[in-house]
């Protein structure tokens, strides 16, 4: 028995409440290490012998090195003191709060150690404190789209430079093709027709660039885009039509002509505005750049969210558009450079105006500390997509390593926040999903299938749906293709299918996802998804060549191809 | 090299902002097993091979099974994208947010695993999230007074049925002696001369029991102790003379006398008071419990610190005693069966009041969660009072085990919170000090002089110093013994001394603590404590007979015996 590899921290991702009357606990091992792993607990103020109970874990996440062990715990007074035991066949060790012992617990089943003075604690469960992310993304299937490109609907407010919508438009770091909000609302119907329920826009507020990052006005839609009367009425008829809305926050830094930061540099350290950013040293200057930036971008100067006037207008930019127009949710741009104390007074502002608004970090590394239920709900995932391109796309990884970097973000995160983890395979900012198969169909597919089959949220980007290619920002922002011969009907009919196939089954979106094989220099993955319902038994083969795959314990039965129905 | 035992958790206490400008990096491996462990490290938008740094890590901290590493570093631009190195004789082995991977770095010091995107990351350090404690904190020498039995200053407050206040006086639950503010107020001077820079009070508020716990009126002074300008005088007269003063709030329950949880219990169902308890049916009963309480206390009703109502009375409590009578911190009661919600709120309202009020949370177990910056400035630190206890006190475990243990609550927390933690070795809840070493003198100064030269602030309960005896709560509550014949003046010197010693030598305050010796089946240790100034190297032996210990690199001198000054 390792004991070196044994893990737990009390009131973290190991320990935490997963609704307002569940425990989760959980305990790292050495992976094969144990023969039985349970939780010793009962309430902390009435340890009595007679009262203690012993209740056995499972593993629910490997990886290379570790099992992960799993239980669900209801403590009846909302409070909770436990300890572990952990049994191999010739020994049995005990961990609590003060360490380790090989002491065997006496007849009575509590000895000296066993005061809940020694014992790990969940000290109370307290509602507000639990981690509470919304039902509804559970359901949700996000459609990203990137307004410039995805249809324009009203051509009289379209930039006077406006380039020809056609399929084998290039976009450029800096041209425009005239999609607008009304573009969106015109083709609803397409989205309800391909499953969407929520549709994820890159901002729309006005700005001077084509990907409108450059915020001036958080308050207003971009003209080039409509007014805040067209936002309203997309948000009223995607309700309409059972589609949600969520915004992008770009609140780490302002644009170059948000007339704040014009201001200061018009005034300099006359300019009222001067606190609003990390100025250093005035005049500003941008050559050498003496004040703080995104990276070190000067014409994305960082906002100072401390000051309370800052916070002020972004905290009513917050609320405007979820309150006002109706948004669903928010997804909140370079999340993790922002302090802690603005993102928990954005919760306490979005939720106020709507408990079931969906607030999404936009994190590429352990965002742990943003998702202990006072900040955000789940962060964007990807680990997940990293493994998944990996694996399925790029074919870089083996089965094993793909199931263990997978179990990883599984222990990583509280199951709520991961159950509505927003999976995306490519985005605006990395080249499309075909591009990155290099035109292979099936290597897509796979990908695309294990998403939405997959816990947490799937996203699609706009267009790969009809199988759209292209490289890195700019080529995977081109126009959307809306003829149907230049649409790839395959591909739409195996995501109608897929998306039809996940809303038709609980089990795929918030059931028990397991492993059933992955092994080491193999490229097929087998895992099950079941609920009370369904028990799905999913097989996938990344490799070139036709596989075996062994299954334990499961009973003779006959597997579909889900793409060919043979 | 034991990878399983490698661990590393960024944005935890192993990665966090020590102050505005200096990050502190930890690791843990398994113990005695690396020659040596680095930080490599650059700006997370800049990591070019030619930036990335190298800094070696120090072990601050071990117990029986690991190695902790630390190390302090200053990213300029205040974001930070790192990994770990780790060295033996014939292996490298590095560890990033991805994994595992013996790749040699290559030449340029940079290979693939080291894109920033596979980094650990700590996103940015923003001023607001620093977990900022009170500095006073770490100069600071309290003591414990139970107000009931410190001293009588004013006789004609006293309760009716009070009992002579002599030094063979014998506590019971319910008696009184007539202790009051007046009598705390007349004896400063004794505090000043013991060399006392702040006194922890427990409950001073209107309640009926001796002990003050079960709250009537949080705004009022107990009429037996004085009233509200009383306080206020010895706020004054305290501070003029160089001592703070720390309230308790006991803000988890109410007492039963609380006048809302009487209006409950009269009008039921009908109270407009109702949902300030967890009440779960009507009417209210003890009998059966039908109301959550502390433990299984019904006389203490847990009050529910998410109803608005309630907050903002506990908020208005904690406002008027810093704000309006001046007093320098809060020892919360019960501390972590209060949500964390209401926490944040507290300690933005008491901070907001005086900036550099000390918040302290009354938790036994692991207080990590509470400890990032957002709720507490520190915790009573029990886990140490009972290492100390065991290992000098009762004599039960050996050097080793009581540095690991000691140890292991460096690693469980940020540095600036142990810095400020409060370490006491007895109080009003538990035996005395002396009754705990069965009047062994001898270990009792070695207890004292550990607590006095070890980092966290010391807290001395009330006649511990003129070596008061008594065992459990009521025992341990006497009324303090103020004839000199009575008092042990050998004990009270000794205290004196030392406490001049600790405030002499900032070394002995937050200079840096390291363990010399401490070695299994062993009843001597040997530590150090240094800054610029000074280093101070201590040997304690608390083995009935003498004992030798060797100390490595530590050049010879001469050491003298604190006690006898041989």
């Amino acid at each position: 028995m390792l004991l070196e590899a044994i893990y737990h921290q009390p009131k973290s991702q190991y320990a935490y409440a997963y609704n307002e009357e569940t425990l989760h606990i959980r305990v790292r091992t050495k992976r094969h290490d144990m023969d039985r792993v349970s939780v010793v607990w009962g309430d902390k103020y009435d340890f009595s012998p007679e009262k203690v109970t012993t209740t056995r874990m499972v593993v629910f996440a490997q990886d290379d090195l570790f099992d992960y062990y799993h239980v669900a715990i209801k403590p009846p007074f909302r409070r909770f003191a436990y300890a572990f035991k952990f049994e191999t066949e010739d020994q049995t060790v005990f961990l609590n709060e003060v360490g380790f012992t090989k002491d065997k617990l006496s007849s009575s089943g509590v000895g000296m150690l066993w005061s809940p003075s020694g014992m790990f604690e969940f000290p109370y469960l307290n509602p507000i404190d639990v981690h509470s992310t919304p039902d509804w993304v559970k359901d949700a299937v996000f459609y990203q789209i990137f307004p410039e490109r995805f249809a324009n609907g009203d051509p009289s407010i379209s930039p006077k430079e406006v380039e020809a919508w056609t399929p084998d438009a290039v976009p450029t770091a800096t041209n425009f093709f005239g999609g607008d909000l009304q573009g969106v609302i015109d083709n609803l119907d397409y989205l309800v027709d391909l499953g969407i329920t929520c549709i994820y826009f890159t901002p729309f507020f006005e700005a001077h660039s084509n990907h409108k990052y450059d915020t001036i006005d958080y308050l207003k839609v971009d003209p080039q885009f409509g007014d805040n009367n067209t936002a309203k009425k997309l948000v009223k008829e995607a309700h309409r039509k059972g589609i949600k809305i969520m915004l992008d926050a770009v609140f780490n830094h302002s644009g170059y002509y948000f007339p704040p930061f014009q201001d200061v540099l018009l005034n300099g350290e006359k300019s009222r505005f001067k606190e609003w950013f990390h100025i250093k040293s005035f005049p500003v200057s941008t050559n050498p750049l003496n004040y703080d930036t995104f990276g070190f971008v000067p014409e994305m100067p960082k906002l100072d969210t401390e000051h309370p006037e800052v916070k002020a207008y972004l905290l009513e930019v917050a609320r405007y558009w979820v309150e006002d127009i109706g948004v669903d949710g928010w997804r909140l741009d370079v999340a993790n450079e922002i302090d802690h104390q603005f993102w928990r007074e954005f919760r306490h502002t979005v939720k106020k105006a709507n408990p079931e608004a969906y607030i999404l970090g936009e994190t590429w590394h352990n965002s742990m500390a943003w998702l202990v239920g006072d900040q955000f709900d789940a962060v964007m995932n990807y680990p997940v997509t990293n493994s998944i391109l990996d694996f399925f796309v790029k074919d870089e990884i083996d089965a094993a390593s793909f199931m263990g970097r997978l179990d990883a973000m599984q222990i990583a995160y509280p199951k709520q926040a991961n159950e509505v983890a927003f999976n995306l395979l490519d985005s605006h900012d990395t080249p499309r999903l075909l591009t990155i198969a290099e035109g292979n169909k099936a290597r897509m597919k796979l990908a695309v299938l294990f998403q939405l089959t997959y816990s947490g949220a799937p996203c699609i980007y706009y267009g790969d749906e009809i199988g759209m290619a292209g490289g890195a920002d700019p080529g995977c922002r081109k126009p959307m293709i809306w003829e149907k011969e230049h649409q790839d009907l395959d591909i739409l009919a195996f995501y109608k299918k897929m998306i039809q196939l996940r809303k038709d089954h609980r089990s795929l979106k918030d059931g028990t996802f397991r492993f059933l094989s992955a092994e080491k220099d193999k490229k097929i993955i087998a895992y099950e998804r079941t609920d009370v319902m369904d028990r799905f038994i999913i097989i996938l083969n990344s490799d070139n060549q036709k596989q075996k795959v062994t299954l334990e314990n499961i009973s003779a039965g006959t597997f579909r191809n889900i793409d060919t129905d043979e």
